[in-house]
């Protein structure tokens, strides 16, 4: 069945995989110290502009989120996100089990205000009792957002004023970073993001690859033995080759910008078919996920003719749905969807 | 000066000390095993008519909530509280420290609805993405509340069947539980409490004990090896007789609700003072922790005459500040502050 | 350069490559719900002669140890182990980053002994003071060891007697589990295993695969809501299909024991060649890995010809070196090893 | 019955009590910012000969160990203990429920060797694959250690010297510290242990207090946010004064050390009986616990008459037992012993 379920329902794009046959039989040394880590690094320091980045792979967003928050914290620290963040809501308590309390903060479509942002900050210092609660000890924030919504330069840029303003490290989860990057109304290019943000990392994983996840950081701040704190975590691959070779090409020729761009053409056809369609959409998207307001009734039906994902109920008569493309949405894809809408 | 600054301003009620003289030189087994672990155990059961409870001793209420809560969650649960909870905020992130996540819900007046969280419940069951979330594990409630507000027989009775329909325990926090049951308006007597949870502790610390809360389990629930659980905490006192007399003593002739009824009284005065004053309050209390608008101005110069907490900033001209009332209050002390206000 | 110094230089068997771009495009779910995960499943249970196993996929060897020993303790527990275990030296405190103690004992050339155990148990419980201790809640043992070695059938019979008298769950790390099953000298199948320990796992990494272990619970104890458990310690892969195609993959037409088979027969021309230059073992291993002493001024020079893991040191004049086959070792890397020592 | 089993099996001394009583209705902040523990503070800095010492009161000895161990050890380290050491063996995992290992080295009537650590710390750095492993990151020893022996003045210095060079803190352990300085072979003055150390505890459960642990930061150490993180942990008492006022008394008039000679004048007359009586001592112990060695039928008559601690079995005919002697003992109770031996 034709499914806009997800960005992870197929495999990695093509190249990817003839990479992996073709430096199969290579002796490579394992943990990450392989020679396609170090052009992978190199390339993503590249196109980040950002000579003096440390680049780590780990495996996945969750994993990477963990490890990012926890070896930033110190104990009495935990990290400000939306209410509404990945971190917040779906990944079963992955920060909590670190040791660290998510802090929550009222958001809209996905987005932490720099005001709101720094009005907590300043309330909490000025709080007599501050030194019994969590200090906020790093912003986490996502891009895009998990409302497939985009922080505007402008916004972004104030959200970090205030984050250094207060030494709060502000680390963005880019699981989907390159459909961010390249939808149309997107302002922001990768350099922006590695200079608007302490750490942040380029998923791979949602844009095109088997696994992986780049992390970045941008301001030689990557935390001391970190390659021991992620092995302490179950999270080192043996071959580190895996996750090397594959953002190697993704970032060879362009590849990772122009699989994520044909996912945001896919986006925005998919956004006409469904306007011309007359279904309302939940918010305005950007991006390659699109939140669709359903008629109960017609949930059922739809549901045998094509995937996507349930999103929440909206009031007694309506569900909010997610339609996500990715890099290997087609055309055709499109077409099906059409007629079966 | 005179202090209404918190319940936990001055020493033991003076039967306490009396009796921690007259046993000071018997020998006695360590860590809970002692004589008069067992009386205050054999006490609190009979008050609490509940001859099936299990009783532990702990010493401060930070410390009592993290290991109920630690104890009884599964690896992949998480605790639901208020926001406004002291587990939520004012905990230095205890709870998140053992791996536990606290579910923040909206509350009024510092107390948890029926009806949000049976629907809460609900809707995370139906989440098709559950699995990737934190399950609801426990519900904490405060009696009072941090506001110091109680919740009725009522509404006690309908959040715990909502626990019990989906096999939720509730574990009520009472650091404060005296001042509750000897409330003018509360409706609830110490039996009732043990009936309407799973499991709850009698606040010693801030009802005339040095130190020491007295946790209870009643429903055949105690975790196993809790004892070694308290250890590996570091939480479990090798004199725990320290504790014992003291529970002993304050669940004997009475003296745990004489002492909360004082304070009782004590805060109906000073509320009447407050009034006669022309003062507002913040919401209406009715146990010994009161909530007073302030204008700004004011504030600074009642510092200097009477000590109080400061609670929150209430738009830019008025602050709520927290009188407290407790065991050791006297009229003299409210008669001072009439003079002052 | 020719490299002896691990199982895990070189990528994954050319069969799981070429299944991987075979699937490529299909659609299939995330988290381990995908046809793939499923077929391996089925051809495990089949394997181990276990219809009743339940099988889950991770990424690699720590993750999967502190998965399932953290997992499968109370918080009062920790895990048995050889000195020499993996977790106790070589994981980075993975188990202790979940909250439990791994209990050394003493080893014989990596192997823990059936009376040894049954002693330490035994005191434990004799003990006065044990509800102050770490109660043992699991025992871990590696097949074949970090030493290369095996347990016979009546060994490992008599340790799971032990662990089944005391109610202890018996854990087999076996990431390396194809060299052990199918050394000259091992006795166990892969049912053998399955029956008697109660949870293990088959592991990819070393033997073939680009990453993954399959873990395999014998017992029906699959911890309640282990998919929870898992994302919870940011394991969870969202494309689970990578490890389900290689399992599979590697569970078709019995390669997962050809390829272990062949390293195994080049492990034993190694240690013809290793013997007849005149270089001693530091101890008899039946498996792929061997263990040689060299005199330290031998030590760099042959470090330029041919790569090797460092063991340790063995006096002032020695070392113990390790080399690896596995089952991407050629009769070519033998003869060339032949001519450099 | 006359009890030798431990030193608290009594209340206070009773100077403490008659403190409590004394200072009961005075009106003090919380939290440990109450004018006695400023005053003990002081007391202690000035008897430790170190004025820039930081001082901080806990509740227990687990407690102090975890909150000193886990606030000052990154998420990569371990601590190095004695395999006798009482957070090795008789805290119940209350260093992994930290997150931390306790590396356990091998030890000698209960002590660490100096060469032994170097030892191990340099093999540690040596191994090629110790970014694989837990780093070593803090020394933990009693003084006196869990068999009543003492350090040296040299042995510490040369300890200590071993820490300085690798920059790794030394921890001591005074749970019974006062029992040790006033020994009659101990070398060791207060000032000589806040001077040969990072860190370390007076304790006061053990020696004539209630409960309370003073843990003494000498050089400028003391954890950021020291207070937040014992919050955390669910270690701070909200009536601080209950442990200020105590060792304010133990501080003054040389009460710690007088009752602390008192308990070793009644150990030496306690190892005389013994000794008189043609028992065998398990080992020399200088300080108010003593290891005796006792035939396994005479095990069950004694324990009719006296109350003694169990130790360990020697051997398959008899048991090592613990007679302890503390403030509060008597020479009658000696005279008794003397009488059932």
């Amino acid at each position: 069945m034709i499914s806009f379920e997800s960005d992870y329902t197929t495999g990695a794009h093509p190249r990817i995989l003839q990479r992996l046959v073709e430096t199969n039989m290579e002796v490579q040394p394992g943990y990450g110290s392989d020679d396609y880590c170090k052009a992978a690094s190199d390339k993503i320091r590249n196109a980040c502009d950002c000579p003096e980045a440390e680049v780590f792979f780990l495996t996945g967003g969750t994993q990477t989120n963990a490890m990012v928050i926890s070896s930033m914290l110190q104990k009495y620290e935990g990290v400000i996100a939306a209410k509404t963040g990945h971190i917040s809501l779906h990944e079963a308590g992955a920060i909590e089990n670190t040791g660290h309390k998510v802090l929550e903060l009222p958001q809209s479509e996905g987005k932490l205000d720099a005001s709101v942002l720094e009005q907590y900050i300043k309330q909490f210092y000025q709080d007599d009792n501050h030194e019994h609660m969590v200090f906020p000890g790093m912003v986490y924030i996502s891009y895009p957002t998990e409302y497939g919504t985009l922080y505007t330069k402008e916004e972004l840029t104030k959200l970090y004023a205030v984050c250094r303003e207060y030494h709060i490290p502000l680390f963005i989860d880019g699981a989907r970073l390159g459909y961010g990057l390249m939808s149309r109304t997107g302002s922001m290019s990768l350099p922006d993001i590695a200079r608007l943000c302490d750490v942040f990392y380029i998923g791979g994983t949602k844009v095109g690859a088997l696994c992986g996840e780049a992390v970045v950081f941008t301001k030689n701040n990557k935390p001391k033995y970190f390659l021991t704190l992620v092995k302490r975590q179950g999270a080192l691959l043996a071959k580190g080759r895996l996750i090397g070779i594959q953002f190697d090409t993704l970032f060879t020729d362009n590849l990772y910008f122009d699989i994520s761009k044909h996912a945001i053409d896919m986006a925005e056809k998919l956004k006409e078919i469904i306007r011309e369609k007359g279904y309302r959409f939940y918010l305005e998207s950007p991006t390659n996920q699109q939140f669709v307001i359903l008629d109960n009734e017609k949930l059922e039906p739809l549901k045998k003719q094509v995937r996507f994902g349930f999103w929440e109920k909206l009031g007694n008569k309506h569900t909010v749905v997610r339609f996500a493309t990715s890099w290997s949405t087609t055309e055709e894809d499109l077409e099906y969807l059409r007629d079966v809408l």
